[in-house]
């Protein structure tokens, strides 16, 4: 048996970081940038108005009450239609341009209508020399650093790309990641269930873990135990995936073809048995063109474990991320977790103790491994090494596997703290 | 001026929820059941094999070293071809039906073959009734509680419903958030910059905003000042949105047709000035159908803040979540955090300092609303009252923006205690 950290070496040392690909910006959101960026434009690209006020000459209006002719009003997106001569102002709205001839924006606050005459204004304070104006490149000057190279594109960073009329941009990924379960067993939803069949959970709860992190999830159906059809997939997958997840087919005792084919079709494979539970059985290897390929246990509480633990970060680390696997957090046991007797480390499902005065968690109460319904309610697994019995009231390393568990996590430390 | 929290109630007292929706299973991560789901097939389906080994009759070899004859394989996906009869045992495969006459699994580790005799096995230890079989609903009976009503779905609950051949289930959402920006002055990402003319940041923002959050983002486009514009827009929107967020428009001084239409289009529409930097003025009503109309600001950062304050957590209130804005977390202040003077609640943008031996936050340098690229730097926002400075060292309330920050703060919370 190794262990899981022998596992991820060996995987992180394998993959392939993903090329350099320009996307739209639109779909870039959470990818990681291969280039430095560099404005292209000044923002603002033209001198404007901070606030809704008037637009005059500053040295006219360095002692209270002055009295200006209002020209015209400037709205944002319209243009000055005249420059200001001597004693006249603007009306202007924020982001408006300024007009020739001005240099400061009296607030509308700090200004009175004349009585009896509309097209005058009274400036009630003095105004400073350049108030209420955005200069060119105030913000941003042409040629100003945006994003280092191995930035993770925010939201933000879109909106300020967007700015910058940057229509694509240079990143690795989105990711494609493959998945197909095998097994001749196996059949889809919609199939009516016959004897010795079995309805494939794993694509969907893989889909939707992929889809989760952002990966693009590319479905490749169930694939029966024959060597053709599982060559052809992975023919099929090797020319529109980045990644192949693969479920069934991995275990030391199990007759089939998927390991007969994958010897054959992968460079560096490997099966592992590794010294956790569940998911100890594991494979991983190349196929053409370097893809990785993650072969996981048929049974679905051991996909996902494995999912969570090896392959997301694996995956990750393919992005460019350098968090690539999920850090574990400290938690208080409220009730026992048994490990005793076991030669591998325990990845318990759990959830929350609601209600709890701290981040207490308990075991789900089906631990056998084919029990998914044990799986769906769990929001975290609870880590206990070999042998090891963890009584109520103890610490325990726990990973939230979803972002909803991680913030009742954080809000949870807090209320003990 | 309201508070962020009568704001808050406001929009939350005028919420529709999300229709009950059948849709597809691998649609459904992330939504929430509007009705309890109940077995409907048992799992597993017929009585299988939970290991590899020998299917037997366990009466038989209730002593050690019983030699038995083989007279089968059975694989997964395959259906037993005989019955035993007495003396008989079948070779077995995980998951595989137990053949007719046998009731129990010896392991393959407990086995010994038998010298010159390939169809014969050495039963090396004693088997006990049922061993190794699963019989029929031991993981899930027809008619069991799979989900209650409310229940957030999981990839693992995905997996659950297609391993009972649910196709469909019925949920709220997903939600289709349409994303406009408002004002004469903004064009898009391709057209070339003009005199006068600003790139618009807010859609792409707010559209990356709601994908993260797993809504559905639908782009509106820009919409100038005009009414006709204004008003075509809602009414497309009132046909594919369940929501609608606007940015632009708002602000108390601007002159524009966005407060003219809605002020016609809308029900309970109120317009805010909340006692919050940025993101000051807001609006919120109802269009045609209940639609919900978010009015934000159009400078960048506090747009952004409004959807993260406001508008992120009143979809996830019409999308059933219980917990729908995010929890603050309590960090140290690594600089000072100066809102002295400022009689709003500052919301500033920070970043967490990497190396720190705690949970330290400084805040970004360009405070100004509209440097849109401090935002994009930005992982959290630091909370300020009213006239409060907060000092180093001290602590600081801090709210994190994304799944990578929460989980950064974790594991510093972690190192810290």
């Amino acid at each position: 048996m190794q262990s899981l950290e022998e596992v991820r070496a060996y995987v992180s040392e394998h993959l392939v970081s993903l090329d350099p690909k320009e996307v739209l910006l639109d779909e870039a959101n959470g990818l990681i940038t291969t280039e430095a960026i560099y404005a292209k434009e000044p923002i603002p690209s033209f001198v404007n108005s901070s606030l809704d006020g008037f637009a005059l000459r500053a040295h006219e209006c360095a002692a209270a009450l002055t009295n200006l002719e209002v020209v015209e009003t400037i709205l944002a997106g319209t243009l000055p239609s005249k420059e200001l001569a001597p004693g006249e102002c603007a009306r202007i709205m924020t982001g408006a341009p300024m007009p020739d001839g001005a240099d400061s924006v009296s607030p509308v606050e700090a200004t009175a209508p004349t009585p009896n005459d509309p097209n005058r204004v009274v400036i009630k304070e003095a105004v400073t020399l350049g108030q209420g104006v955005r200069t060119i490149g105030s913000d941003v000057s042409v040629g100003d650093l945006l994003f280092r190279e191995g930035t993770v594109l925010s939201p933000g960073a879109l909106g300020v790309l967007a700015a910058q009329g940057y229509r694509h941009v240079k990143v690795k990924g989105p990711v494609r990641v493959g998945v197909l379960s095998t097994g001749d067993e196996l059949i889809d939803v919609t199939t009516p269930l016959r004897p010795g069949t079995i309805r494939d959970a794993n694509r969907h709860t893989l889909l939707a873990l992929c889809r989760e992190q952002g990966f693009i999830g590319v479905d490749l159906g169930i694939v029966g135990d024959n060597e053709t059809d599982i060559r052809a997939v992975f023919v099929d997958a090797s020319t529109r995936c980045d990644v192949v997840v693969s479920s069934g087919g991995v275990s030391m005792g199990e007759v089939d073809f998927v390991k007969k084919v994958l010897a054959e079709e992968c460079e560096e494979m490997r099966w592992f048995q590794i010294a956790i539970r569940p998911a100890k059985p594991f494979a991983f290897g190349l196929l053409k063109e370097k893809i990785p390929f993650f072969g996981l246990a048929g049974n679905p509480v051991s996909a996902m474990v494995a999912f969570e633990l090896i392959v997301r970060g694996a995956i990750r680390q393919m992005l460019g991320h350098s968090n690539t696997h999920r850090a574990p957090i400290t938690a208080r046991a409220g009730a026992p977790f048994d490990n005793s007797g076991v030669n591998r480390t325990t990845y318990f499902r759990a959830r929350y103790v609601e209600g709890a005065s701290a981040l207490e968690v308990v075991p789900q109460s089906a631990q056998e491994s084919h029990q998914l319904t044990a799986m769906a309610g769990a929001q975290l697994l609870g880590i206990v090494e070999p042998g090891r019995l963890i009584a109520p009231g103890d610490p325990i390393e726990i990973l939230a596997i979803d972002e909803s568990a991680l913030a009742y996590a954080l809000s949870m430390q807090k209320a003990a703290s």
